[in-house]
């Protein structure tokens, strides 16, 4: 490891500078935590297609892809288009346009529970958002969201995401007894929880495959359970798609699990890459925000905000379904494919050293301890050596040109073929060979 | 006004149809709450320089100017270029990036308490994470803010924003008790309420000039007396300069104002009007929030997000720093001196009928009722005539193709010059007279 340490360091000359340069004006040089990683991340100059090109001009075939939000991959030409476009006619009005209807209409139709939208800048004010909208619909107060969930940085939201999950996850929070905690797909622990505060449930937010907790997929009897105890309960029953929305096909995910969300977020995908945090809702709900039907003492008050709906994000976001509803057919067989034939690749070359977790273009390597043999939640997946998939990981970006984010799940974009399983499967022998030395 | 209504409705006949589109499905078919007014807002098509065009080909000179952030105008030539340029080499790359860089080493020389900076998406998010961070920072849990002050839709900061202040805000919120609200400029009872909770204080989070809440300068009187009051207790001075950082010069209004605070936060004109939030503070405080520094029991969680520091809105706030630069002999005396103008042609038209208030190129004008002759705070601006104020924004836009966000205060850029003064001139003392008979 210290060998692959001095050949990161001579290859990234330009991004040390850098970096030094980055820490001195920005905390821990970065501008999302888990963006930092040792010895210093390199600096991106450009990214095209699969590839991200660092200052030193080295070139990573990238399965970070802008925290999985590039679904077409980086700088995709017919966004590109449409955004230089758009440029030119102004990128923030600060009033209402056309291009915010277009993409919600699309939306509507491939998210039937979309009955309304509101457009956020960031998945943190969605998430957000979702929350007052569930306080306020049911005039309860307590959310419960899952051990291992990650919902951005919100302070409504801000607990149990990292190991140990007992440990509050920053100072400064005031709050946290208004937020509790499920195990995935432990049905029965999870319903007792629920049932022992159920009289002042608003909502449940789960993610239907835990993100940044491990790419662990929600079994489909467990949100099912979850769904009918909340809905029981008169609380929302609330999905987080942020990550999965037009991830696996042209919609959501929970209509394939045939659930029944009152409120649904996105983000990422949806916004070809540019800011964007979207709340989906069924009317009934969406409308407790309408401040011309509501006065100050009855309305939910969410955004928006300053830069929510502008024309350039809208326009990417509308682009992209454009070139997902085209390709449909033959792009999510596609990803879905090289995500299924690099999980057995991983798991061949490993063997039993690793479990891959994940779905279709979603996937990630876990290192289990132990007798460990399976992953059904987030406290599966943090007693996993995060050492070994750390080295694993910065071996492939020091050695070969292929670039995780250390310790993230990977995704496939649309730049992306099956020459690129086959690099990363030869990446993976060669490192599984030192490794075994 | 039914006849000015008439004519809008006959001027905006595609904005009309557009916007029942829209209300299908947005909640009340905007983004932002204050987008919407009454019959229903035009639809922009496109904008550039000091116009915004709507979708009937209606042009609009326009001082909403993106809710304040474009400071050099709608689509301004050098960002063009610049995210042209961006756009091919990627707008998010999901890493680090020299863009942020370079823009964070001019902030932090213009603006002393940047010793440390963290990029967000938008000023909601901004706002939180000072918060937090002063609650971390100190170990204790009240913010105070001001009446009227608007930090955006955070939890953490959503309460007397609109009047009646003691109205709650908003359903759903769970915490406002540790969130406490002061009447600016008056600074005796300020101190009072503040001494009030003086051993849980963690922080006081200020505009220096009232935005949202009508354009109301804070006196330096009122600031250095809060400010002493703060440190004195061990908490942390918390400047809001969204809107007011580079608008008056090129850094932030608290060096002239003789303050020293812990923590600015800046976002609009520093983006170049593409989605941004900044947290600016001293190396000590910010550090808190340094997650290679710090366990998860000692740290303060803060963000970023998937979109914090892209080199898109990372190249756009630099372009606009350097234009700022290069003109700042010319460029701010031209732009206070349109405001300036602009309040004297104001209360000479109106005479006792208005109240102007704000600095610079930021002004609003205040129907006051009774006997008011100054306006202090946002009880004082909540109290004034609001429809009538409505009455002359909206009898511009209609007659004179003269864009105020109805109600709200006016913004000039660098596209506007003293033609446009004339114009609004013009045009008001058209409103002045029909007002008249």
């Amino acid at each position: 490891m210290t060998n692959t340490q001095e050949i990161y360091k001579k290859k990234t000359k330009n991004s040390a500078k850098l970096f030094t340069k980055s820490k001195k004006v920005h905390i821990n040089g970065v501008h999302h935590n888990i963006r930092f990683f040792e010895p210093y991340p390199f600096i991106t100059k450009s990214a095209d297609g699969k590839f991200l090109k660092d200052v030193d001009s080295n070139k990573y075939v990238d399965y970070w892809m802008g925290h999985w939000s590039l679904i077409l991959g980086h700088a995709q030409k017919q966004i590109q288009k449409k955004a230089s476009g758009q440029l030119k006619k102004g990128w923030m009005h600060g009033t209402s346009n056309e291009n915010a209807i277009s993409l919600s209409e699309k939306i509507s139709k491939a998210v039937p529970v979309a009955e309304k939208i509101r457009y956020a800048s960031t998945g943190t004010e969605a998430t957000m958002y979702s929350v007052r909208l569930a306080r306020a619909v049911t005039g309860k107060k307590i959310i419960a969201k899952i051990d291992g969930g990650w919902h951005g940085y919100t302070t409504d939201l801000l607990k149990t995401v990292n190991w140990p999950f007992d440990v509050s996850e920053s100072q400064g929070l005031t709050d946290e007894e208004h937020i509790i905690s499920l195990p995935l797909n432990n049905l029965q622990e999870s319903l007792k929880i629920l049932n022992s505060i159920k009289n002042d449930l608003a909502g449940v937010l789960v993610e239907p495959i835990l993100g940044g907790g491990g790419a662990i997929p929600a079994t489909q009897e467990y949100l099912k359970g979850i769904q009918e105890m909340v809905k029981t309960n008169n609380a929302l029953f609330m999905l987080d798609e942020i990550v999965t929305g037009f991830r696996f096909r042209y919609g959501c995910i929970y209509s394939k699990m045939k659930l029944d969300p009152d409120i649904v977020t996105l983000g990422k995908i949806i916004g070809g890459g540019f800011p964007i945090g979207v709340i989906c809702g069924k009317d009934e709900i969406m409308e407790h925000a309408n401040t011309s039907l509501n006065s100050k003492k009855n309305r939910t008050y969410i955004g928006g905000g300053t830069f929510s709906a502008n024309p350039l994000t809208m326009i990417a976001g509308d682009t992209t379904l454009d070139v997902l509803k085209n390709k449909t057919n033959t792009l999510y067989k596609k990803l879905n494919g090289l995500g299924d034939n690099t999980s057995k690749m991983l798991k061949k070359i490993f063997s039993d050293d690793v479990i891959v977790t994940g779905k279709g273009s979603l996937f990630m390597t876990h290192f289990p301890r132990d007798e460990m043999t399976e992953i059904n939640n987030a406290a599966d997946a943090a007693k996993c050596d995060s050492t070994k998939l750390f080295n694993y990981h910065f071996e492939m970006i020091t050695k070969n040109g292929i670039f995780f984010l250390p310790g993230k799940l990977g995704a496939f974009s649309d730049a992306h073929s099956t020459v690129d399983v086959k690099d990363m499967k030869k990446a993976t022998e060669d490192f599984v060979s030192n490794f075994k030395k």
